[in-house]
């Protein structure tokens, strides 16, 4: 039976691989573009995106050679999203290493001396702009190598079709109502905004990939089957699940595992489901206290312990981890009307660690 | 024989009812993102692009009905990269309104009262980069929609290819060595480099039209043959005769007429090919004196003067005249190689009134 360490690590060596031998990047100019093109792709991350993919295909029979090219273009796709994410959030840490707007800021700085600061920031973003630009571009050319390991060109048209056509259009307009988001006073957000924009901007990506997973097995892209519905429930609950977790990760969270500070989500005044939740079950006075934490210049012991206890105590953190619990468990029982073998069981357990995940 | 005038309205009529007909932007949300992604499309331009490739298939004996889809796809191509260039060099006009992302920004201030200036600026900045995002793919999106035509797979998967993996990369790479001119001194940057940018910025585009239009009246797509080199070689005369009209008109153009100030290459600091000839014909001297006239705070009447005698004087003016004369002819004579009939008359009339323009 496939061991989950060693199975992530196969795909993370088989997405490395791709993403170090293809061809595309040696194309751009100047070679500082085309470094950064492959600098977040090559950074690692928890590659969730290509596992689903890979392992998805395997359940259903196909091969998982045919199928990489596919996990890259995912990944890729998924990274291209992150370089213009952190220019909008202004977030200068991605996986532990610099923002890559933050990176080519920086070469500016170390390679036109004498520009101004407003200049190297300006070059950074630029450049950053161009990156994800370009590895949109480079997805779909991942996806289309397909076509050289024999995936019929009609399944491999329908698939770009699908990733530039519906995926692109749902997680750009999730990642466009993020943005909003910070626009708007939290209290005024709905709950159900909240889940369209995860839907969009967390579960599109999910949703390709264990649908494109399908459809290389199957060797045909089936978007209004049974099957697809399935796995288009399973995605939601998956992006759903991961985002609440997320939302406790954020409160509740060691500060040295998370890889957020504690008490960024009020800092930044994000309408998250957890604060929703509190929103609905405090009364005036409860409401008040919780919108006088957001947007603090500091989140020290005392304003966490403040914030912990205001979220618990009316019982909003418990129907959340109730809520991720329920959304565990309906995630799992549909991988669960899927072939039962050993691929499904990998999934079953690395679905339900990412969604319960602690870190 | 087809008039230009009532045949380039065609094309203009032809583009803008896909535009509003195609259902792609009413997926996307909020409406704000949507109504963004439609607008520069919409707002009209002279459709270039699109002419040399519906053409093009005409003049190869193809159907220009078959072909509106990818002629609509490059324009959305073309697009995309203008919302982008416009965050990048801090353009605030567009065709004669105001750029994405100060309409974005407008957009902020009215509805989000009480918000900084620079949260206004924010908000245009980041859903202008999300506009660009989906632009680019709703241009793979409509190039795959000549599939609903006829068009056979094969093909359309191929000119997929062509357009996310040679022409974004080339198109992007361009625009990325012209964003790093900006940051170098331009007595630095070589000929031989601003003709890189050129042909990637501005003839990667043409070619992918001209080709595209071939490739679909011929029924498939050939880039290693004769006649896509005869093309190549057409579309890098077409862009670099373009780009040394557009230095002289920045020099010598009347003010009222042509869109940008009189002068704003040297505010900007470009390394034109006019700035780079007349640097290689002038003493010393001359070369300390023109360089004085970059990065000046205002460019009146008297500068401009002082600038056109700086680069006629030494010839330099006369020799980019020359060398634009000599293009026009290149990419004309090119042009007679192509089957004999109406529409390459219509293209070689088309294509030199655009090289040589005078506005």
């Amino acid at each position: 039976m496939p061991e989950l360490t060693a199975e992530l690590q196969n795909v993370a060596d088989l997405i490395t691989r791709f993403i170090e031998h293809d061809f595309f990047p040696a194309g751009i100019c100047p070679s500082v573009l085309s470094e950064a093109v492959v600098a977040y792709p090559s950074r690692g991350g928890k590659r969730i995106r290509p596992a689903l993919l890979l392992w998805t295909c395997a359940m259903f029979g196909g091969k998982i050679r045919e199928a990489v090219p596919a996990a890259a273009a995912v990944e890729i796709y998924h990274n291209w999203t992150l370089v213009h994410d952190d220019i909008i959030d202004r977030d200068e840490i991605r996986r532990g290493a610099p923002a890559q707007h933050i990176m080519l800021r920086d070469y500016a700085k170390k390679n036109f001396p004498g520009i101004s600061q407003a200049n190297q920031e300006a070059f950074g973003t630029s450049f950053a702009i161009l990156t994800g630009d370009i590895q949109q571009g480079w997805a779909i050319h991942a996806l289309c190598s397909m076509l050289d390991l024999g995936v019929a060109p009609d399944l491999v048209l329908r698939l770009v079709r699908a990733m530039q056509s519906d995926l692109n259009r749902a997680l750009i307009s999730g990642e466009a109502l993020d943005v909003e988001f910070e626009y708007r006073n939290p209290a005024d957000v709905s709950e159900e905004d909240v889940l369209r924009m995860i839907d969009g901007k967390t579960g599109a990506l999910v949703n390709f990939s264990v649908q494109t997973g399908a459809a290389i097995a199957h060797g045909r892209y089936e978007p209004h089957s049974d099957l697809y519905a399935t796995l288009h429930d399973f995605s939601r609950d998956f992006a759903r699940a991961f985002q609440l977790q997320d939302d406790l990760l954020g409160i509740y969270g060691e500060p040295k595992k998370f890889g957020k500070p504690i008490g960024s989500d009020f800092q930044e005044a994000k309408p998250t489901l957890l604060y929703l939740e509190a929103m609905k079950r405090l009364d005036e006075d409860g409401r008040a206290r919780l919108n006088s934490m957001l947007r603090l210049p500091f989140y020290g012991e005392a304003e966490i312990n403040t914030l912990r206890s205001l979220l618990s105590d009316c019982g909003a953190a418990d129907a959340v981890r109730a809520k991720n619990d329920e959304l565990v468990r309906s995630a799992v029982s549909i991988l669960r009307t899927c072939p039962d073998n050993e691929w499904r069981d990998l999934l079953v357990e690395f679905s339900t660690k990412i969604m319960s995940r602690t870190v």
